[in-house]
């Protein structure tokens, strides 16, 4: 079986090729499989011996050796000389040589359109930040063409300060939160924008001359965990987003998962009670109708200051308030982290339920207090789940980092390049 | 490429080999995939010409040609010789041939266990039933080895029934309801049995002196809607059954989807109340609690004659009269029907939300009555799923029959045989 080319061809950064705005060159199953698998194997485990991957992937040495070649020529791996493992000594006075991902293999275009920003990060093949450029703006009171304009400047900005032209990279991934069609790049309904059905990634494709990848941004933090996060070497977990929305990202069988009609996990509008608080989407009982930041303001409203819960700035300094009150023990703010604690477990206990994964990731901006809702998420899971409490997932809250997006978008693109083809079973 | 060769290596009825009770060879990913793909596409299609594998499969006509000879040398498919396209008239005057799978390739024993009946069915390699043997029994009532040993006879007057010895058949599966894990084969929990964690696979394998496939009730429907179903080309869908609990199984990308802690899809419990009526497994709120034949009985207490619902029998006899009054307009049934249909859309909107398939197929014994409740399910879909009318699934009812289980459990069998290794990416 011949060993094609993988996606990227050349040392050094590659040139885009191909319908979808990322470098993929054909190869055959048998070959991409392996050579995927090998490189895969480097990927999740940051720094490995040739040995290590062959008893990994069950490749013979030889074959080992053979594509791990390849992919040192092609630049995509690079050889750690020298570099013993962690806690280990080295053998027979001989440094074992470990094998990483090149850093430099390529750059990648990161977006992410959020209500008052929109940031743009240049990545490396590793998910590090090598430039990066933010423009506030209130995303909601503009066109979306002047909007689409804003991202390509931003875009222009940071391509600048990394030095590199639109050319030079592999690709451009650009995270939106909503109800967002990924295969087709439409924004079917957006918090950041004023209207439905806006065909951000087409309008994109159109001014930067490429086409870009778009998803929602749970998705990309779910991608992110995935390619970089300290899981990256589960088959199957669940990320859950606490912001001005919750969102949800499903990873299955190293796959996210975005459902047969493109726009799944809308979690954050599961139902847990009927007739319950009214949601921003119109509907009643809505997790996030009590979970998400507005909402946890919106109910604060009884003993705090009124807030324009429309205004996320406005919505993120009450939050702000509230756990600086709950943190006090104040009991109507911890009240508030109680109820949204309880709702969140009722519908993680559901997702549990339903898809029984072994590992759910809490992230996003309100989970930097997630010690607030803990007891009660814990609470509510136990009472709420089928089985035990031996049964129950590990839950796991990531801290929530600026570059958890830019890292996300750059997934959306290495997601694309390492995409097997169907194999039809 | 060699293409090794596929489970089945002989004409006619396979040897059982294999640690797990099923006839598997081992096959190089490669060759073994490419089989794979053109066995599936002729069990989809039931019966399809050599062109037609080829443009569906990408596949060449020439390594077409050369596989199908294989499989029908190993005496997995069948040429249909004259047998015309259906509405097709045959071309040049010449009858085009079809393959098919050949129905007698192989013998599987289904095993279902009921609250009130051990049925036994032997089915051939299209799901057809060549022999049943139904027992019946209060199986709660009876210590698990003796229901292992009614199951060994029932197997045993099947296979008497079919002319055939164990040992000719490719497979035993099982389906028991409730929490059941399909690796082990381990009964965790069943509404069956009187006891948690019955390990039945392993009782029945030393019974039978061979291993069994075990798996829970709504998985194997699940199965049997993949492969001898209407939709069986269905990448993504999803099974609701109803009946004495609320069950479901979930097909992602032609694969049952089992969780990665190998019991998932307990949709019958996830939560649309907090403090709702009270269910069964102890918890309240859950869907099982307003759905299932039991909960409905329970009910209708209120104007009807007292039921013991934890009588199978008695509560199926109930359900009788109560969807006799419904159908007699009787306000009072038509209002439980009303509450269960809208119960259950509400859980089956925050399926949709969370997984989005483009198909739900609503299964079990109460679906008989599937109009009593159409109009509340499908009010509650609209009002509870994120998007419009036009981003629903297909909802089918899909009429249920004494053989669905029989054909689940071939089905466990036969997806036993089909599955591929890990391709480890």
């Amino acid at each position: 079986v011949g060993v094609n080319n993988l996606p990227v061809k050349q040392k050094g950064l590659p040139k885009p090729t191909g319908e979808d705005g990322v470098s993929v060159g054909d190869f055959d199953v048998a070959g991409g499989i392996t050579k995927l698998r090998v490189l895969n194997e480097i990927r999740r485990r940051e720094a490995v011996a040739r040995v290590d991957i062959s008893t990994a992937t069950g490749l013979s040495r030889g074959t080992v050796t053979a594509i791990t070649a390849d992919l040192i020529q092609e630049g995509l791996v690079i050889e750690l000389e020298g570099a013993p493992e962690a806690g280990m000594p080295s053998q027979r006075g001989r440094p074992r040589v470990l094998l990483s991902l090149n850093p430099d293999a390529l750059r990648v275009v990161g977006v992410k359109v959020a209500p008052d920003t929109i940031a743009v990060s240049i990545t490396n093949f590793i998910g590090d930040v090598v430039a990066r450029h933010d423009t506030a703006v209130q995303v909601r009171l503009r066109e979306p063409e002047d909007v689409a304009r804003l991202v390509q400047e931003g875009i222009d900005h940071a391509l600048a300060l990394a030095g590199l032209t639109l050319a030079q990279t592999a690709g451009i991934g650009i995270g939106v939160p909503g109800f967002i069609d990924h295969a087709s790049g439409l924004c079917r309904w957006s918090p950041v924008f004023g209207e439905a059905d806006i065909p951000f990634g087409q309008m994109m494709a159109k001014r930067l001359g490429r086409p870009v990848l778009l998803d929602n941004d749970a998705n990309l933090v779910a991608l992110a965990e995935q390619w970089f996060g300290p899981r990256r070497a589960e088959s199957d977990f669940l990320v859950v987003t606490v912001e001005h929305g919750v969102g949800m990202g499903l990873v299955l069988d190293h796959r996210l998962y975005r459902g047969a009609l493109r726009v799944a996990s809308e979690f954050g509008h599961t139902k847990i009670q009927q007739g319950g608080a009214l949601c921003r989407c119109g509907q009643r009982g809505c997790v996030e109708a009590y979970v998400a930041e507005y909402a946890m303001v919106r109910e604060a409203g009884a003993f705090m200051p009124a807030c324009d819960i429309s205004d996320p700035q406005a919505t993120r300094l009450a939050l702000d308030e509230l756990a600086r009150l709950a943190e006090a023990k104040d009991p109507m703010a911890l009240d508030i982290y109680h109820r949204a604690g309880t709702i969140l477990g009722i519908g993680l206990a559901n997702l549990i339920n339903i898809l029984n994964p072994p590992l759910i990731v809490l992230s996003g901006r309100a989970m930097r207090s997630a010690h607030l809702f803990w007891e009660a998420i814990m609470a509510a899971l136990r009472a709420n789940t089928v089985g035990g409490e031996q049964d129950l997932p590990r839950i796991e809250v990531h801290p929530w980092g600026d570059d958890v997006w830019a890292r996300g978008a750059a997934a959306l693109v290495l997601d694309r390049l390492y995409q097997l083809p169907q194999n039809g079973s």
